[in-house]
């Protein structure tokens, strides 16, 4: 049997870190990831809580678009965290943030059209396009710009584009009238927008703007996996314009069916959650100001503070111009996993690493600690 | 923002049935579910007991394959199902069959691509390789051949064909044999061979084949929805030939990171239920016992007794020409929802119901009775 073109995405250049990475603590040593895009906690308790008074239920197929009383917690939210009103029909309850981007890409662009990326990005965008035949099109963004596409970096002969703020791996995000400009610029051209806002929740000064507090005529996209750490529960959510939504619930029944019952439920719950999640962002806080300190007194000094998530994207260019040997040599000499700059930028991630400050306090603390003694000895 | 061609999938003709069932419940009649695909049992109570550990975990994202114990566990099903020695590094660990269709489809196939499926046949085929920009291609099979194709059926030109043993909605199975003759069918024309066993342990009398017994270069599809009664947890696996591991991981990487972490758990333990999932078996045989008799007493003579699976596939043509209008009557008279032929065979469905026997066994007793009475006053 043949393999297709499509199907040759390319491989996560971070995966020779984590298998290094496991390879040594199988040896019996003591490695601290600093590669992970996920919280070291577990489910906030009142999700656990719920799934566990839920455990002799059926817990069968739920409709496809979700249980409608997380749609409307989902909503809730919109008015807590934005102050937006927003119809509980327009939401998606989703199987993870991936899980929305495969049925928003179903929905909104058909095989051979363009979808633009800032880069840095996230990988995966430009992978699931590449595998419903979408070519992705770079919109090379840069550190003056803090890492995040203006309306003059939008490409001709697109049909989409995608921006994230707070950005991964930059931390970055838009405020509330650069975002407007992007989504204003988009719609005049007739671009479809996507706002992928995952990240939404962790933040350290202003809160995250929404492209819903801006315009109804985008997709939004967001998950509980990070504010709600809740990665391995793949729940997530969409909203969509409310002409869209009859498509989207088609192609979610006949794609995915429905998300996973249990973590329905357990979403629902961690909506309540606002105690432990904001102890999760205090942990995150303190480690972003240990980050911001000492990466510097390392000797990596070219970073932009992050506005949010959990990442520090650091121009290491005065240091190496192969980020993946660098990174294989953090992880050998200091036991510091980190991702190389390649899997979020393929042209100029050569001279940069992404940090996460995910884990837990002492474990960043060291860290820098070891960082430190690894560049005074390089 | 427009909507893609490729994202205008059909809708389910059931809906219509499940959403004018969902009115009358609301208004206070009592409906037995004869429409839906999936038990009414809750996972076994080995699985619950097994993620009600686990919970305090923190359950975070596991490696994009699945665990690996998971995919031991499952290449040890294929010893004690088929008697097959099965390397575990070629199971892939999926968001149910669904998961493992966007998987196998997006490793397989390119945009234009054909690919051949029976007809009468599960609905999202059709669907997911419309999303996909693959073009489904029907194979009409006959009552004679029981609803299963036979190697003159495939039709020129086509790159992929999917089969599905016991099938759905016909419950019908392909012997060694006539598997055997499709398998090698495919292979002299280079064609994808898709094998749908997601009913497999639902069995009646002989045991189903896997196509894994009669060659590697096969993809497999199963799921933990059916026999092991895990639909709403979406988990479920595919067996891909030992060069196709790496695409795969890679396509399952980005498109859904990792199948939900607590439904892997679950599965694993789910694996040694053998007990209830027996007992919930021979719930189907009685509840196959009365359909057999039931139905052509109440006058739905044309059937084809089902090999496995827990539906009754009917044709109807001397009662309607109209399924929906027929099923719609049924509901409305009887209290019994059925779903009407063409979800399955958009052409003949005209003139067939599914009937699903997953029910609870009085239910099914009671479903009969009614439709009896309605066929008697009809």
């Amino acid at each position: 049997m043949r393999l297709s073109s499509r199907g040759q995405v390319d491989p996560f250049i971070v995966m020779d870190v984590m298998e290094a990475a496991r390879a040594a603590e199988e040896a019996g040593r003591r490695i601290i990831h600093m590669e992970v895009g996920q919280p070291s906690t577990p489910a906030p308790a009142l999700a656990r809580a719920a799934l566990e008074r839920s455990l002799d239920d059926p817990l069968g197929y739920t409709v496809g678009l979700g249980l409608p009383e997380l749609r409307r917690g989902i909503a809730g939210l919109y008015k807590r965290w934005y102050g937006v009103e927003l119809d509980p029909e327009r939401v998606v309850v989703t199987a993870g943030s991936s899980g929305a981007f495969v049925l928003a890409f179903s929905a909104l662009f058909d095989a051979g059209d363009k979808v633009a990326l800032g880069e840095p990005g996230y990988p995966s965008y430009r992978q699931i396009l590449r595998a419903m035949s979408v070519t992705p099109v770079a919109m090379p963004t840069s550190a003056e710009n803090r890492f995040q596409p203006v309306p003059s970096d939008i490409p001709d002969g697109v049909q989409g584009m995608i921006v994230a703020s707070p950005g991964n791996p930059s931390g970055t995000m838009l405020g509330r009238e650069d975002l407007g400009a992007l989504i204003r610029a988009a719609a005049e051209r007739d671009i479809s927008f996507v706002s992928d806002e995952i990240y939404h929740g962790l933040q350290y000064g202003a809160p995250a703007v929404s492209a819903l507090e801006i315009s109804d005529d985008v997709y939004v996209i967001n998950s509980f996996s990070k504010y709600f750490s809740m990665t391995g529960w793949r729940i997530g959510w969409m909203v969509v314009p409310e002409a869209h939504v009859r498509t989207v619930e088609r192609l979610a029944q006949n794609l995915f069916i429905c998300p996973t019952h249990a973590s329905q439920v357990a979403a629902l719950a961690a909506l309540d959650a606002t105690e432990e999640c904001e102890a999760n962002r205090a942990v995150y806080t303190e480690n972003r100001r240990l980050m911001l300190e000492g990466l510097p007194a390392a000797g990596f000094t070219k970073i932009a503070p992050p506005d949010g998530a959990f990442y520090v994207y650091a121009d290491v260019s005065d240091l190496t111009s192969d980020s993946g040997a660098f990174a294989r040599e953090i992880l050998d000499k200091a036991g510091v996993a980190v991702t190389p700059g390649l899997d979020f930028d393929p042209v100029r991630g050569g001279t940069t690493l992404r940090f996460s400050y995910a884990a837990s306090t002492p474990e960043i603390a060291e860290a820098i600690e070891r960082l430190k003694a690894f560049m005074a000895a390089r």
